[in-house]
């Protein structure tokens, strides 16, 4: 299998490079970085994704959401099956991504870890056994210094499965400071901590009458976000057009 | 409901008084403890179960060991519904109770509130998804420093949960102090800490490759035990002979 | 010592009252309340703290702030020690709480548990050595759905612990989903989970290099709240004018 | 910097090469290892310490307690400053490295990370408040499923500091699985988990009257350790025969 890595410069893409050169049958032969200047990683960098001259099977994505409007003109018009992992994206690009996965494969996920995407089923299960007794649900969430967008990707994908599993939609919270009100039945609190190196924490709190419920998931290291991306392009090689997610790769 | 209440004088049964008289239709008429003298609880308090005079529906128990034996041939003989909540029994009284529910409803479970036994769904369903995938698993329990028996009988319950969720026995490790050796595949620690007035704590870690996935139940106060015995006082009065437990309450 | 019951009828003034009983030389023999209609506490309850007839030694005080005003008037006027537990008190009552305290003794503190005040030291001394090795600092506090303010007054008051040990001003952040920038070196999240009953949880994080400290405070009851409280009513009865903390009382 | 790594090819030899590699003035120039054979480190790897032929600075040490023995020989002979890492040594190991101590300098620490070494003061002094208060104290560790000793050296170094802030020697207890008691004033429970590749968490549990304050540290990468260790060795190079702690480095 044969990579493309887009956003090869970032440490996503450092740990891309480390996890595919320990796997078999698995070759990052190009990459697109905003700093491709002076790369040396043993593979060609481009700035401008259109001038990869490269051949090959399929793109690994950890970018900034800036990127991505041009990653999907370039994935169809190659007809390339794609691993998207940048978060944070809009709306408008969310409706791109879907039009764009009618004519290829596209495999997108708020978090690549096989454990986060197990949570993700306790959390729905959870949720609806839960919040029908009265519980109250919130969410915290912990990440490096260097994270732009809060929540983050993971912890809006974890909010997804609680909706699902109450059965109806609820009314996120990132901010108490200013409300001067008590909780509302129907809240989420979303909370972002920010600090150090933190690869990724996700705690999902069901606060009931003098008993607390609470599902947690630590991210030791980014490695793992690394080999779930890889694993994922091998699930998308054999692939007919159609938008996927970790669940799959994970039956 | 009528009911007799076997503990009367312990921390649990002070608590369960609480709960009854804020509870409709409900209330405790007779009393069994080993301490009875002199105390003055609104109810008589008998020191022997079969000199209990007045007529009641269903027993509520929080005792312990030591009592359950004449406790289960009282409520044989009388054929009165059981609900049992005293934990650390022998493999002997685990058979009686099997025997006793041929002609008696008898409830017994390690854990009376609606987290843990919700939190026991969660915890099957995330060993049968985490152990194959090569994740260890552990039980950490805390609970105040009064309490004789370690484990916890609702980490033996979860630790239950774990292995219908695995499909196979674990081994049970309760010190690795003497041990000087890797863990094995097959084990599960099981961690008893104890201090101040911790009315109970339980964490079930499924620790893999740089992640790990935890899950944790925190008790408030004993009350929620308390309502959890009598709302399953409730559930055993129309009930015919037979073994129940809580998940039988909770659908 | 004869207490004055200031929020008689607010879940905190059940507790005071509730340890009062079992404190020796300790009785509440009034109390005030805006909702006083119909209260059956035992003692005579006011809606207007002037209209007090009883004699009493000191004032102890969980309500709201829309009450703290009166409140304060009223005990110059009668010269009587206060101790005052209302949080989210607004910067022109902080100073008229400086005032009042020039003519009677207060003491006022965020959180009146034994464990948040020595934790205060613990963080002071933790931030003053973290901080200068280039760890992040962030508080996390979860409380009950009915809590009103945000963030809570101990959180605050752990905030400035931390600032002293850092020896600076910290810029409080309490929203980041509208940021979209990287954490700044004198940020400090300020994140607070709301839901259920939780008495009161408090986490200070210290993220570094690929470590975290982490002190953690847990309240299982407000009980531990009311202790404090009259540990401090009868620590002020003999005090001179001024303002205290329960630093004061603990040593 | 030359330095002598001393158990080489283990895990944390590989991550003291690593941080080595992006150190200033600091270079590896041999090893030793029990598994020497076939070594490709960059430099030479002996299986018998007393054949090492290179010159060095300071030996940094990260093996098992059975090469201890012979590398304390070895240093003495040679008179080289040491950092040692191993933990779990016997008491006569402890006494031997007394007695080198009086001709070489020796660094030993249960834990080369800035953020335990920090703890540990925090824990003398939490310890210190809280004992004499009625608070009891635990400690629960995890580190991943090869390690062989238990408790971990930095829990046992956490204890000690424990000990020196209550002022009077504690009740190490390992497994309460078969006491059938309630809790004594002067237990210390030590609870060790073993899991996945956990690099290592520490808590110290005060539990108090309704109320609990935790300490906690975790250790994201093994890379904390190896550059602690390496800052040690540069703090070793113009010291005095004796030993030092980690304490010393920090000051």
């Amino acid at each position: 299998m044969k990579i493309l890595l887009h956003g090869a410069r970032g440490v996503m893409g450092r740990n891309v490079i480390d996890v595919a050169k320990n796997t078999e049958d698995c070759e990052i032969n190009c990459g697109v970085d905003a700093h491709a200047e002076g790369a040396d990683l043993g593979f060609p960098v481009y700035e401008d994704i259109f001038k990869v001259k490269e051949d090959f099977d399929v793109i690994v994505d950890f970018s900034v959401r800036e990127a991505v409007d041009r990653l999907l003109d370039f994935a169809v018009e190659k007809k390339k099956a794609l691993v998207l992992c940048t978060t944070g994206l809009s709306e408008e690009q969310e409706k791109k991504i879907v039009e764009a996965a009618k004519s290829i494969p596209i495999l997108q996920s708020g978090n690549m870890s096989l454990g986060v995407n197990i949570l993700q089923e306790l959390v729905r299960l959870a949720a609806a056994k839960l919040y029908k007794e009265g519980f109250d649900i919130e969410i915290v969430e912990a990440h490096h210094r260097r994270k732009k967008d809060a929540p983050s990707g993971t912890a809006l994908m974890l909010e997804k499965a609680v909706e699902e599993g109450v059965g109806e939609a609820l009314n996120k919270v990132y901010d108490r400071e200013e409300r001067h009100q008590a909780r509302e039945r129907q809240e989420i609190g979303m909370l972002s901590l920010r600090g150090g190196t933190i690869p990724g924490v996700h705690e999902i709190i069901f606060a009931g009458e003098d008993e607390i419920v609470k599902l947690e998931h630590t991210a030791y290291s980014r490695k793992i976000f690394a080999k779930g991306a890889i694993t994922a392009a091998f699930f998308l090689l054999q692939k007919a057009p159609g938008k996927y997610d970790m669940t799959a790769v994970l039956r």
